[in-house]
């Protein structure tokens, strides 16, 4: 077996984003969110649950007393944001940034052990329980955002002390675990470690940890089953009071070797995590069994699992994929982070090879549950993203105990935000990829990148007016004419692309589109310019009929975005909305509705409370309708002008054959 | 204040069941409900949890040694059964089960007491523990129902014994608490005691059981909270590991002095329980107030919390209500045991005030919800009633967990059957009333009574075709000519009802419906006939614009039975059905299904797949829509032909005003 061919993301140091929708999010990743994330971390915000992330390095380093306070897996929390600050330094210097940075991997290479082992919960909470655990505690997936961090700041600021840290553990994990004799033949609960020594592998070359990452994948599952072993081994202790993670073996896709799993089961972030790291060992190995396992469960989540929204896990109880067409709306979990997991498996996914369905899913994860989950001030966050809420209910019927009505400042599990931190800090590497002499552009964001094609270096001025408008327009400039392909995704949402080049209709576009990408394969020279114009319509989208919850529905769905109704535009009682077969739309950019955000209004019908008085039931009962409009706002907008009702599926009427 | 006047059911010992319908369930209640479930009380049910309830009693009566297992409130099933026993023999003589049942009344006997205590949990395990815990033990609970079934026992065999345990149980109780300096001012979590004392105050005309049942019910809510009192004096500890008992005020109707509680909260059972009870005090003493209290509660359930099948309770935390118009379909509790406590709260509102509304509800509890929740065997039992099910996502989606797809044998918590038994045994009771001069007719189940009006015996023979066809026919025998009113309820699913005396037309009918109910106020003579005719129509339900869960949907009732669609008849993807709009039904009966049932056939659609392969979202898709017949069955006949998907709500289009 031999590596795949595979594209390239262009590195997010040659990526400058200049785009009206994102450059404010990157602002507000750099300006806002990591400055709060670091306050949340050294437990400074009011009235939330303390993080004591910082405090637990610091007692495990020696420089305070105290005890480990947290989740198991509080020391990733720290990792995440490291990882995050990486990638915005290597976007642009930020001295003052980079020295708390630097203090904070003064402060983990001291915590860490001389050999190489770091994980504040065992070093303060259970010094001998090293590696008993690997069901429940984590101590793998903290081990693995702790590399990915270190790549990512190690390859921004070129200083070797935080990536010999992380060498350092991995060298540690590596004589602890693997198949030679006396060594252990486990893996973690949650899967991370996986996918980040294979980072670790491609920073270093060290083939030793791209073997190690596929050891952990194809341990994965195996009889006699290790979760077993280890917990007789620990007389059926337990970290948790739940067994769930320590015998319900699905939970964490251990139920099966994961080259026999074909249907994605279990707590939904685990699951993507460990197609991501799938990914990157089918990528760098050849391995085609484990790819077409990859392409299984990929399958099985966009085509059965996934919500309009990009969101996927829809049970609150054990954060879990369900079965397939189990899509409830009001009830859903939809976790922030398995979206953002989603999008590193399509990523990969990508990279292996350039599918436009692959960037359609990040897109869709990306443009609606991802950027849902984080409030417009940076400051506030979902970790569960239902399509309904209904907040009467909240507090009164327990199935909605998981659903906030409202975004929140921190969180005690506080997974999400950092995760949407380090994904928003890493956008501009998920725009283009180049493969031999074609660059790819998935995603349509305003941004300039400088990339080697033909020989040498040629610059693209991408302007966008996404996600509101579908016209994008790429400047090219290089030092002399070059033959090379521009491989331009045409997104699924998009039914009539047209493209011109230097203002010229391209003969026969539609053969050029390959697996969705349009390829402009030419010699092109300086100050060409090549425009793509994606019309955007109002799509009242449907699901499959196998879903029970949106039969009779519709989403609407404009460009890559989804919207909802609010009862701020509509009132209350929004299941009330029967939307007019066949009315036009009126689409409207209001500059003042949230900073700036395009409306859709749709002719509807509302069901009147009149004739019912009080009764709850009626025989033979024409409804009542009155003509109205339904306002929709896009769905990621959701929740910032107080508490109200939500619903993204909006009932329809079925049109009749006769 | 002084007594209301109210009707008084006519005595189960006057009333005998002749009915193709419901006889061969009382027969099945005699000849295998009541003999199975003292197989289960004596833990011979092979492959079910054992129920140890007789051996309890036993254990406690010191005839054996052991501990004592089950559920803190285990005692009630015995009395229940017992109770059921009452009614049978008050039928009918037997002469074998009354044996079987005096030895019962021994053994129970033997456990008590001599202060008159009784209660075999608290005699084996927690001796000292009496009364210290009223929101978590069900002590006063099992004393209700104790006290239910000895007023039963004695009625029907004119056995003392087991009511003067009754009596000293209750006397016991009533020295322990009360209003006077050094009693206890508490009140049972669980509603039961107020109406079994009201039931012993009726059979003893002893004032001193009113009193008491009043001064629980007056209790309720009173601050400080004698719940937090206790919880204190026992240091926290609990009962249950859920704290929800102990302190969650609302899950007891504790959370406010029961004559402010406008809305139905917290456990179901209990609700109709109270107001059950309230109802009794209110009629005994007139308390206007206490009235209006159960005429709050009463609208509150049925006009705003109560399923179309007669279900109530729809969340399975706390097996609970939860808030308004929240009547989810899949995820619903809806509790056997809470519909048949909605029976004996419209009974009594009944009485009160005869007013057709109460004996509808009842109506639709008894056929639908009650019926539904035993098999045909009599030997398999819902506890739960969904109103829709998908059994795929049984075992897959924890938001069903409590739902089963098929009857089973027993439960760990083996309310349900128990109380389905005396109901049915009892059912007879529920058929008419009398006041004063006016005999009212209820319930239209073949029947034969004999009853005192204007001086002497009236006999009235009831021939009824419901629940399949609305005829009712009335023989009036009498040994002269007599002066009284017929009171015919004219049920609320049927708009053009036609009555007859001796085959004429009875002048202004329409002028003689009085609350429901048509007076057929005149001199009777023996040989005197009176038709009912209720036309039943397919009556295509909906539900109120304000519940999400049945907005664009119909739900089929024809009489008083609510239909549903079942895989069996329909195949798999219930949901995809639409009915056609106008068209026409076919209503059959099949003798050979099920015993014979009646079956309604009504035109629709069934979306296609055809066309999405494996797609999940489509824009602008148009359904593919293949003309189909849905096949109805009785709701109460789901779940006897294998597991498979069932629902009660129906999709159809609204008709658009243009
Ligand atoms: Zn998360
Ligand atoms: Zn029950």
């Amino acid at each position: 077996m031999s590596n795949l061919s595979i594209s390239t993301p262009v590195q997010l140091k040659n990526v400058t984003i200049q785009d009206d929708f994102w450059s404010p999010y990157i602002s507000l990743v750099r300006d806002v969110v990591v400055p709060y994330q670091w306050e949340a971390l050294n437990d400074r915000i009011e009235g939330t649950e303390p993080s004591h992330a910082i405090r637990n390095f610091r007692i495990a380093a020696g420089l305070e007393q105290g005890d480990f306070y947290g989740m198991v897996f509080q020391d990733s929390d720290v990792a995440k944001w490291l990882e995050a600050v990486g990638y915005l330094l290597e976007r642009k210097a930020d001295p003052e940034l980079e020295k708390i940075a630097d203090e904070v991997v003064d402060l983990i290479a001291k915590a860490q052990h001389a050999d190489g082992y770091l994980n504040t919960y065992f070093t303060l909470k259970e010094p001998s329980g090293r590696w008993t655990n690997l069901a429940e505690c984590h101590e793998l997936y903290c081990a693995g955002h702790l590399i990915e961090a270190a790549v990512a700041y190690e390859k921004a600021t070129g200083k070797g002390k935080i990536l010999e840290v992380a060498c350092k553990l991995a060298d540690c994990i590596d004589a602890a675990f693997g198949p030679e004799e006396g060594k252990i033949k486990g893996y973690d609960g949650h899967q991370e470690i996986e996918l980040a020594l294979m980072k670790l592998y491609r920073a270093t070359s060290n083939d030793q940890y791209m073997k190690l990452a596929k050891f952990f994948l194809d341990q994965r599952g195996q009889t006699p089953h290790f979760y077993d072993l280890e917990y007789d081994r620990r007389n059926g202790d337990t970290h948790f009071k739940s067994l769930r993670m320590a015998k319900d073996k699905s939970y964490s896709q251990a139920h099966l070797p994961i080259r026999l799993q074909e249907t994605a089961e279990g707590h939904a972030v685990r699951v993507v995590y460990m197609c991501a790291g799938m990914a990157d060992v089918a990528a760098a190995t050849g391995d085609e069994e484990l790819l077409q396992a990859c392409l299984s469960l990929w399958k099985n989540i966009v085509n059965k699992r996934m919500y309009i929204t990009g969101a996927i896990g829809s049970m609150a109880y054990g954060e879990s994929f369900t079965l397939d067409y189990d899509l409830p709306s009001d009830t859903a979990y939809a976790e922030t982070c398995a979206s953002i997991g989603l999008i590193f498996f399509a990523q990969r996914m990508l990279q292996i090879e350039p599918r436009s369905e692959y960037a359609d899913v990040l897109e869709r994860a990306l443009y609606n549950t991802v950027i849902g989950g984080m409030s417009r001030d940076g400051q506030h966050f979902f970790y569960v993203n239902p399509l309904e809420v209904w907040p009467e209910a909240s507090g009164k019927n327990q199935s909605f105990d998981h659903v906030k009505m409202e975004r929140q400042r921190w969180f005690g599990c506080a997974c999400c935000p950092p995760n949407i931190a380090r994904l928003l800090a890493s956008l501009g590497s998920y725009i283009y990829s180049v493969q031999g002499q074609t660059l790819y552009a998935h995603l349509y964001i305003g941004s300039q990148i400088t990339v080697d094609l033909d020989g040498s270096a040629v610059q693209f001025v991408q302007h966008s007016e996404l996600p509101w408008e579908g016209n994008v327009r790429f400047e090219l400039t290089m030092d002399r004419p070059k033959s090379f392909a521009l491989a331009l995704r045409i997104p699924g949402w998009c039914t009539a692309s047209d493209v011109r080049v230097n203002g010229q209709p391209v003969p026969e576009a539609a053969k050029r589109i390959l697996n969705g990408y349009l390829h402009l394969e030419r010699e092109w020279s300086s100050g060409d310019i090549v425009h793509l114009i994606l019309p955007m319509n109002v799509n009242p989208m449907k699901g499959n009929p196998d879903i029970r919850e949106t039969v009779g529905m519709v989403a609407i769905q404009r460009g890559p975005m989804v919207y909802c109704l609010e009862e701020a535009d509509n009132g209350k009682g929004l299941h009330k909305l029967l939307l007019h077969p066949g009315g036009g739309d009126r689409v409207r950019f209001d500059p003042d509705l949230m900073g700036g955000m395009l409306t859709i209004e749709l002719p509807a019908y509302r069901i009147q409370e009149e004739g019912w008085a009080d009764q709850l039931y009626r025989a033979n009962a024409e409804d009542r309708l009155e003509a109205t409009t339904a306002t929709f706002i896009p769905y990621f907008a959701w929740a910032n002008r107080g508490i109200g009702e939500m619903r993204v599926w909006v009932r329809e009427n079925t049109a009749l054959p006769f």
